[in-house]
């Protein structure tokens, strides 16, 4: 059985592997491009452990695995043009670095190429594979969706705002195992329970994601604090203070997040203080806690030794601890 | 074996009968659509017209030819953001009708959808049909670069236009033949003969787009006569006008096609006069009937008995005779 940095290595080595060398190079290049400005690999490495439950010989994930990381990182070139953002993984995003029609067709390309990957793997499981894929690639587009709808709704709830990142996040963290249980021919339950295990921890990932924005330690995350709060963006953290806030609070809170000029650190500070006079950190450690342990305890129920789920555990624990 | 209007038909209702009455609607409205104004639909009747060559129960090439008729759709929906179309098929684009994420997200989706078509394919040709269909769709996305690299190039060749338009156009009509093939389970060969027919009539098809463009009798062709020309595209027309033409109506036409204020009217009358003036309408159409017969014969090879092959023919007939 592998380990996280073992799945890495492998991951790393067969993406390098694709050749992107091909023309026309504007529409080749970008693909090449996202693909190199780094990443954790955490859906195919997932994969690839998830396979290595059940089976010590990992080529038949490996091809499925590559296919599910091209998908996320085209979701990343399209979703970087939808929100406009100009930096991805410290790097210009590909909009930026060449032009938005160029992110566009390379970004289509990338979703062809992740299909051809798809379609290498052994046929006995193919159809599987492919239909889990599918699925879940329409429901990424959704969450996406959602996402975009919540920008202009005023009334969104942390229900709604979970259902979105079920679907925008947690499927393709819940496929990536699910397909690792496929490939390895595991019994129907194990493969549910996979899946199961994977949207509830992608969920926690999220949540996670959401509390280290306004309260990591500056240093350790690498990134400026606050980013969401400044953006209004609706997160676990703002939607829950809305959701829990007397009318007073929930004011001065609106003030805040309907501000533009404010100077940003005060704007911060000013927000994280009613998060803070909320309780909302500890929830959202709460919360982010429960996703975890309810996806440990479909783990628990996949019929394998226990010692082959450790390297998995101590990924997801490793991911989990950052910061704190 | 069946005719086009019966293929149409099946399209149609097969088309129609697909649900996208789903969450979000602002994802699949879009989709609805684009699928609902129309199109002739000659990539899918073509599919089952092949497959009809073999066999008369036409049923395993459906979802397949419905899948690539929703890549085309897809394909048109993100070409028309990148070329900035107001209109299409008479109405507006979905990037003007909704806004531009929503034509790049709900273009994705399409892809998602066709791919799910394409996954119903039976089991025993679904290697087959999965990877044509990603080469295929490569292939379209490299012609659709290109067609936008040869907008800010200065040096493009006939040459380099016939392929991009082998790549953008023919590969997909050279697909939809050859995926009926390996629906009905004919030999390699056949199956080759159909590529080898699609990818010449194909071309001959934009060849004929391209002359009809200028050369179109207005009230029949239903749409503006000489948008090319207004729009300084590159076509085959003025690729070989610039091939053919001496010094002084080179600088002629490249007088018209730099001039940007002049009265549309004017510029259409003077680059039709020089395309005369060279001959190149009789051109045109004599690389456009080069096309068409070499891919009849290919479609000669496919050994079926003759009259199985009439109603693709007459089909065809009827494409090309359009405007004469």
């Amino acid at each position: 059985m592998l380990n996280y940095s073992q799945c890495f290595e492998i991951v790393e080595n067969r993406l390098s592997a694709l050749s992107f060398e091909r023309n026309p190079v504007e529409l080749y290049q970008p693909v090449k491009y996202i693909l190199s400005i780094g990443g954790k690999r955490i859906r195919p490495c997932l994969a690839i452990m998830s396979h290595s439950l059940f089976s010590d010989t990992v080529e038949p994930v490996i091809e499925p695995a590559l296919g599910i990381e091209i998908f996320h990182n085209f979701t990343l070139l399209h979703d970087d043009i939808m929100d406009n953002a100009p930096m991805r993984r410290n790097s210009p995003t590909v909009h930026i670095k060449w032009n938005q029609n160029t992110a566009i067709l390379s970004g289509d390309a990338m979703l062809i190429l992740a299909y051809q990957l798809i379609s290498r793997t052994k046929i006995d499981v193919l159809p599987k594979v492919f239909s889990l894929f599918n699925k879940t690639a329409l429901e990424v587009c959704e969450g996406q969706q959602l996402d975009m709808n919540f920008e202009k709704l005023s009334d969104v709830t942390v229900d709604n705002y979970l259902e979105m990142i079920r679907l925008k996040t947690a499927v393709l963290i819940a496929a990536s195992l699910a397909t690792g249980g496929v490939t390895a021919n595991a019994t129907a339950d194990d493969i549910n329970n996979l899946y199961q295990f994977g949207l509830n921890i992608g969920i926690a990932f999220q949540l996670q994601d959401d509390y280290l924005d306004a309260f990591a330690d500056n240093h350790q995350f690498g990134k400026t604090i606050g980013g969401d709060i400044v953006a209004n963006k609706k997160t676990y953290l703002v939607l829950s203070a809305l959701q829990t806030a007397d009318k007073n609070l929930i004011n001065e809170l609106k003030y805040w997040i309907s501000e533009k000029k404010t100077n940003t650190d005060e704007k911060i500070k000013a927000v994280k203080s009613i998060y803070e006079r909320l309780n909302i950190p500890a929830r959202t450690k709460d919360l982010t806690h429960k996703f975890f342990s309810t996806g440990l305890e479909y783990l628990t129920k996949v019929k394998v030794a226990d010692n082959r789920k450790d390297p998995i555990i101590q990924l997801l624990t490793q991911i989990m601890e950052r910061e704190h």
